[in-house]
C-alpha cells in the first residue's frame, strides 16, 4: 500500500479508540430518542457514547495546539496533518499510527467534514492567543498525482466509495497514467448518478482506467467481503495474518458519522 | 433558502455551463473505450467533451488568479470562494452566480475533492511568481455552525447525500440546535452503513434532528421527485415557477464527476 | 392490452376493495406487535384489516362453490377462474370485473400462492358433498402462448418483476416471436442473480426479447412512474383519462400480501 | 428440514445438471445479441446452452408420459410432482433426487412459471391419445399447512424471496401457528412495497411471526451468506460438511431462468 485515501470519519472513528474510546455492538431496530437520552450515538449498528466523543474532542484539541506550534506560520496539507496526528497516538492498533509508522501518507480530502472540522473550531476558540492550525485545502493534490506519476502502475482498492474513491480516480487522471487495476466493493449502484455506484467501466471514458485494466465491482458488504480478500491474498503471500500490524485492529472503523 | 452546501463537483458542472460548455443527454450502455476515443466523458447517462473540461481549467484558472490577487496573504472559507466564483460568472443561470447575488453561502465543504482542486495546481504550477490561491479547510465550520446557531428554526432538503448531507446534520449538532424539520431524497439505503443511506431516525440518537421533528426519507430518484416539491411548494405560496433565478436552469448538475 | 399476468395477491387486493373492503394509508414506522392486537395487516405503508380479509373469505369461497357447479367436472385454466371471478363481481372499479367486460384475460400463474388458495381450503373443506372448483396449473400455458403466436408484434410493460414478468417472457419465447418492445419499472437490480431485476439485455441471450426491440428499463418507483407513462400516453392518443373503465381505480393494489 | 418450498426454475435447474446438462460461469458484461446466436442462455453470469434445455425437455416430457401412465384420472399436488420427478432421477447430487429420497416434499407454487411448464405443453401435445399429466393448482394447500399445524415449532431460512416466501409465511399463518424462528437472505428492500423486501417486523402483524420470534434478515449475497450459515451449523452439530448428501451438489441453482 502505497497510500490511504479516507473521509475524515472514518479516522476519527479510529481516532476514538487510540484515546480510549469504544464502539459498541448495537441494533438499528432501537428507539433513537432513548439512545439520545442515554447520550448514545447510533451509527446504523454501532452504538458510540457521547463522552467517547467528548474524551477525543479536549485530547486531539490539545494535540492541534501542539502542532500548531510545531507549525507556526505553515499550512499543512491534509496528508501532513494525519501524520502529526498518528505521529502524536500511541495505540499501535490504530490506523492513524500504524500508517504513521509505514510512512503511509493518509489522505483526507473531506477532513473538515467530521470531528476533526468540530475540534478545530474548539482549538481555535479556546485561547485566542495560542497559534492555531492551518490546513491547506488544495496543499495535498499535487502529492497525490505525483505518487501517481511515479509509480510503474496505479491500482486501487476501494471499501464503499464517495470522495475517497473520486480523489484516487481523478489523481490518476491528473497524473495522465489511468489504473491498472481497480477492485471496488460496495452496494452503491449506478442508477442514482452518484459516483459511489457508477461502473468501472464509466472510468474508462475519463481515462481514469484504462480499458485494459484488470477490474472487479464487488456487489457486497465490505465487512464480510474484504476479510476474504485480506485472508487471500496474505495466504498467496505465504505470510501470517498476524504478523502485519495494519491488520491487528479487532474493529471495525464505521465510514458514517 | 439560507444555505447552500454542496459537493465541488456539483459546482463543477454548474461553471462548465456558465463559461459555455454542455451536458449532452447520452446513454449508460455505451463502450467506453470508445468515448475515450472520442473524449466524451460519462457521467451515468450524460456525456461531457473533454474540451469543455479543459475551456473551464483554463477560464477558471484565470480567475483564480485574479482572486489570489484580490486577496493575497488571506486565506478563503469555501463559501467565501464559492461567491469570489460567482461573482466572476456571468451566466444568468449559472447555480453559483445566483446564489452570489442573492447572498446566499454555498459552502464545499469537499471542494479539493473536484476539478476544482486540480484547477488549482494548474493555476499554482504555472507562473511561480504569481500569488497563490489560498484556501483554508476548517474556516467555514464556525460560519455554518452560526447561521444555524442563529436560526429560530432548523431544516434541510438533502437531494442524495454523501458529504452535503453530514456537513448539515454536523452542523446543526455543533450549534446545539438539532433539525426541526427535513426531507431526504435519495436512492441509499442504510444497511451499507455509511451517511448517505442512513436513516433521520439515526440522527435523533446524536441529537442532529428534534426527535418531533416532521421529516420524511423518499426514497426515490431525485430527478423525479424534487421538481414535485419545488412545483408544490411554488403553487402553494402562489408564485409563478418562472420568476425565481434560482429555478431558471435547465440542465440538471450530476452530482458524478 | 391483450393480456393482463398477475400475482394472485395483486388480485386479492382488487377483489377486497370490490367485496367492500379497504386499504389504509399506514406507516412503516409503527409497532407491528400492536398492528397485531389490533387486528391490522401491514403492507409496507399500507393497512388492511383482517376483517376486509375474512370478509373476502366468505363472499369468495361461495363463489368458488358456485363457479365449481357450473363447472362441475371440469379443471379451468388461471385466466378462466379469473374471468368467473370478475362476472361474480359487480363494483365497476374492479380489475378483474373490468377485465371480464372488455375481455381482457387475466393470467395468474402463481395463483395458489395468496388468500385464493387458502379460500380453496375453506371452500373444499366445508361440505364435503358439493363439488369442488379444479384449476389445472397448465391448462393456461398454451392459452397464452397462442396468444403471443398470433400477435403481429408482441410488447410488455411490467410493473415490478416476479412470477408475471417471467411468464410473460418465457410465453413469447415458447411463441417463437420475441418482444418488438418492453418497458419495465421497477426498483430490482441484476446483482441479485433473480429474474425481477434482471436487464432486459439478459432476455435477447434466450430470445424472450429481440435485439433490436426498443426497450428501456425505469429504476423507479412504479407508483410514480407508471402514472405518468399513461397520462403520456392518455395525451397523445387525444382521450380523456376518465373515459377509460380500467383506469378509473383510485387505490393502488399492492403486490405484497 | 421438513419442507422445501421452491419457484419452479430453481428445480429446472437442478433438473438440466440431473440429466447431463451444465451451468457455465460467464459474465453479464457480454454482448447478448452475440450469446443469441451462439444459442447460449444467460442468466445475469451464468450461461447455459440452448441444447442442455432442449434435452431437458425431451428427457422430461417422457417422464411426464410415464407419470401420467402411472397417476391416470388422478390430478398431482406440485409436491406429489416433484417427488415423481425426483424418484425418475439418478444423479445422487440432484436435489430432487435427494429430497425425494429423504421424503423431503419439494412445495412448487408457481410450478407453471418455468420450463416444467412448457414441458407440459410438449408433453400434452404430441400424441393426444396418450394420458395427460394432471397437476392441481390448488392441492398441495392443506397438505403444508398440515405439516406447519403438526410441528411443535415453525421456522423458515430464505434464499432471496418471492412465491416461496410468502408461501411458507401464509401456510404458518393459515395454520395458526405463526413462527417460531426466521432467517432471511436477500438483496431486497421493503420500500419497493413487495413481499421479497418486505421486513420480518411486518409479518408480524398478520401473526405470519409471532413477536418473541427469533429472527434476522441479512441484507447480503446468498452465495456468500448461505455457505458460513451452514458451515456454522455444521460445525456446531459435530458433523462432517461431505456427509449430508442435500450439500453435495457444487453448482449453485440459479433462481432466475
Amino acid at each position: 500500500v502505497d497510500v490511504i485515501v479516507s473521509t475524515g470519519a472514518c479516522m476519527v472513528h479510529d481516532a476514538i479508540e487510540a484515546v480510549g474510546g469504544h464502539h459498541y455492538r448495537g441494533s438499528w431496530e432501537v428507539n433513537d430518542a432513548e439512545l439520545y437520552r442515554y447520550h448514545l450515538f447510533r451509527i446504523y449498528d454501532i452504538f458510540v457514547p457521547e463522552e467517547d466523543y467528548v474524551r477525543l474532542d479536549f485530547k486531539m484539541s490539545e494535540m492541534y495546539d501542539d502542532i500548531a506550534l510545531e507549525h507556526k506560520g505553515e499550512s499543512l496539507a491534509s496528508n501532513e496533518f494525519s501524520w502529526e496526528i498518528g505521529k502524536r497516538l500511541t495505540d499501535p492498533n490504530s490506523i492513524l499510527r500504524a500508517a504513521y509508522e509505514e510512512n503511509v501518507p493518509i489522505f483526507l480530502p473531506s477532513v473538515r467534514d467530521s470531528e476533526f472540522g468540530f475540534i478545530h473550531w474548539l482549538h481555535a476558540s479556546q485561547d485566542k492567543t495560542k497559534p492555531v492550525l492551518q490546513l491547506d485545502a488544495f496543499k495535498d493534490v499535487p502529492t497525490i498525482c505525483g505518487i501517481s506519476a511515479k509509480s510503474p502502475k496505479n491500482g486501487m482498492i476501494v471499501i464503499g466509495g464517495g470522495v475517497p474513491r473520486n480523489t484516487i480516480q481523478s489523481s490518476v487522471l491528473a497524473s495522465k497514467k489511468g489504473l491498472d487495476y481497480a477492485v471496488v466493493i460496495t452496494l452503491d449502484r449506478p442508477e442514482t448518478g452518484g459516483l459511489s455506484g457508477s461502473t468501472l467501466e464509466e472510468t474508462v471514458s475519463w481515462g481514469k482506467m484504462k480499458s485494459e485494466a484488470d477490474h472487479v465491482m464487488v456487489i457486497g458488504e465490505a465487512l464480510m467481503v474484504f476479510p476474504f480478500v485480506v485472508a487471500a491474498v496474505t495466504e498467496r503471500l505465504g505470510k501470517s495474518f498476524k504478523r502485519n500490524p495494519v491488520f491487528q485492529f479487532q474493529k471495525p472503523a464505521n465510514k458514517g458519522g
